[in-house]
C-alpha cells in the first residue's frame, strides 16, 4: 500500500478513474470496465452450473416496494429518493430566477415514483412474491445493478454509485443456509483465483441511530452477515469485497414469499461488490492490467 | 403490430420485462439483456475501427455540472434530482412516525451533489475541458449509461429508466459534421443488418414550455437534430431509436472547449436507444430470439 500517494489519486493519474468534482461519483475507463466484465465472467463460471434465474433491475425501483422493505427503518441517511420538477410554465420561469440569482432550486422538486436502488436484491422480493409460492426447492436469481448510498467518501471502496452483483436463494431455512454456507467457501476460492489475500469474518450493517446499535448487535450475535474482506485502501482496515447474508425470514414475512408447501420462505444473498473487487486488483497487481500476473490473466482473460 | 394485446402485455407475459409497479420502470429477463449485449458488439463492428476512447459513467452526475448544462431551462419535466435524509435520531423518528401514519415523508429529503444522467454525453463535457485543449484531430468518445427521465408511460418504448450508447464527436465544425453525415449513413445499414424498417427524418427535442416551441422550431429549421425511426408499437408513429444530434458551439461555449488552435469546439453526437432497440427487435422477429431470422441471429450472435 502506497500511503504517500493514496490509491484514488493514482486512479486518477492513471485515468483508470475519472473526477467528477463528488466524491464517490466517478467515471470509469475502458480497462476499469473490462476488469468488472471479466470479474463478472468469472464469478459465472463459479456459479453459473446452478442455473439460477437472471434478472437486470435499472438502478431504481418502486417507491413504495421501498417504502415496504423497511430500509428507511435501518438506512435512513444511506437512501436517495428521487425528485422531479412538477409546475407550469410560471414556476419554470421562478426556478430559473433562483438558479440564475444562485439560490436553492431544488425544494421544489417533488418526489417521484421511484427510488435509486439500495442493494441489488431489494426489487426482487416483491417481483418474486407476485408469482405465488416458490417451486419445490426454492429460487435463486443472478441480479446485477448499479446501487445508491449517500456517503461521501475519499475512499475509492466507498462509491455512492456501485454496481453489486447477488446471487439470492429463497427457500426452506436448510435450503438457504446451504446456500450461504457453500458461496462462503466458493467466494473465498473465487477471490484466491485471481491472487487476492482473502480473511472471512462476521460482520454488520451500518444501522442508524442510537437503536441502530443494538440491531448492530443482534445481527453479530445472531451470524447473519459476513464479509470477505480485502486489503484495498489500508491493510489494517481491508474492504468488505464480498458479503453472505441471512436475512431468515425478514424479506419472506415483509413480501409474504411462500414455498411450495406454504411456509413463509427464508432468504440469504451473497453479494460482490464489483467496484472494491476491481479495485483490490488493481491495488494489489498493479495500475496496468497487462502487466498483472499470468495466472491471474489467465482466470480473468482466460 | 398487433394491437389487441399490446406489446408491454405480451414482453410482461412471456417474462421479458418484469412489471415493477411503475410505468416505464421494468425489470429486464436474461433474453433481453442478451440481445442489448449483442447489439452493443454489433455496435462495436461498426464503430470499433475509429478508436473512440471508451468511459462509463454513473447512472447520476454531479449537479453542479448538470445545473451548468442549462438542462433545467430545456427539460426541466424530465430531471430527476437525488434527495437524502440529512437529520438526526430524533428527525429520524418523526420520519418513521410520519411514514406509519400514511403522509408524505418525502418533504424533508434534502438535494444531494447529484442528478440522474439525463443522456449519457452530458457528465462528458466538463470532463474533456478539464483536460484543455483538444488534441489536433478532435476528440472521440465511446459512453453508455443508464439514464433517467420523468415522464411515466405505459408505452414500453418510453421507459424512465434505460440504457443510451453514445459516441460523442468533438473538433471543428467540419469535422463534427461529418461524423455525424457518416453515423446517419453507418446507423442505416446497422439497423437493415439486424432487418428492422429504417425511416430517418428531421427531429426536434421535447423543449418545456410556451418558449419551447420556438427552441424546437430553430432546431429542426436548423436540420440539427435527426432520428433513425423504426415501428415499434405503431407504424404510424414509428420510435427514434437512434438520433445523430449535431449541438454546434452549445456544449463548447458551455464548457470552454477549445480545439487545438483555440476555437471553441464544435459537437455532435449519436445515440442508440438500446432498451427501443431491442424492443423494436422483439417486436419484429417475435418474443423467441431462437425463433429470429437467420440472418439476424447471424448478425448478433455470429
Amino acid at each position: 500500500m502506497d500511503m504517500q500517494n493514496p490509491l484514488l489519486n493514482r486512479l486518477f493519474d492513471a485515468g483508470i478513474l475519472i473526477d467528477t468534482g463528488v466524491d464517490g461519483l466517478y467515471g470509469r475507463s475502458g480497462a476499469f470496465e473490462d476488469v468488472i466484465a471479466r470479474f463478472e465472467a468469472l464469478i459465472d463460471t463459479f456459479g453459473g452450473a446452478d442455473n439460477a434465474e437472471p434478472i437486470r433491475f435499472p438502478p431504481g425501483m418502486n417507491r413504495v416496494h421501498f417504502e415496504g422493505s423497511g430500509y428507511m427503518k435501518s438506512f435512513p441517511q444511506l437512501a436517495g429518493t428521487v425528485h422531479s420538477f412538477c409546475g407550469c410554465d410560471k414556476d419554470h420561469m421562478n426556478l430559473l430566477k433562483c438558479m440564475a440569482e444562485g439560490e436553492d432550486w431544488t425544494k421544489g422538486q417533488e418526489a417521484t415514483d421511484i427510488v435509486l436502488t439500495p442493494a441489488a436484491c431489494y426489487p426482487l422480493y416483491p417481483t418474486i412474491a407476485k408469482r405465488g409460492p416458490l417451486p419445490g426447492g426454492g429460487g435463486l436469481y443472478d441480479l446485477q445493478s448499479y446501487c445508491f448510498r449517500h456517503e461521501p467518501s475519499k475512499d475509492p471502496a466507498r462509491m455512492q454509485m456501485f454496481r453489486m452483483r447477488e446471487y439470492v436463494r429463497m427457500g426452506t431455512p436448510a435450503e438457504v443456509r446451504d446456500f450461504r454456507e457453500s458461496w462462503m467457501e466458493r467466494g473465498r476460492k473465487l477471490i484466491e483465483t485471481v491472487q487476492l489475500p482473502v480473511e472471512i469474518d462476521v460482520a454488520n450493517d451500518p444501522f442508524f441511530g442510537r437503536a441502530g446499535k443494538m440491531l448492530a448487535n443482534n445481527q453479530r450475535d445472531q451470524n447473519l452477515k459476513f464479509e470477505l474482506l480485502i486489503p484495498v485502501t489500508s491493510t489494517a482496515k481491508p474492504t468488505a469485497c464480498l458479503s453472505f447474508n441471512y436475512h431468515q425470514d425478514h424479506f419472506g414475512s415483509t413480501w409474504g414469499l411462500k414455498t411450495a408447501d406454504g411456509q413463509v420462505a427464508h432468504t440469504a444473498c451473497v453479494g460482490f461488490g464489483l467496484e472494491r473487487i476491481a479495485l483490490a486488483l488493481f491495488a494489489h497487481h498493479g495500475l496496468d492490467t497487462a502487466e498483472w500476473p499470468e495466472q491471474v490473466r489467465k482466470a480473468l482473460w482466460g
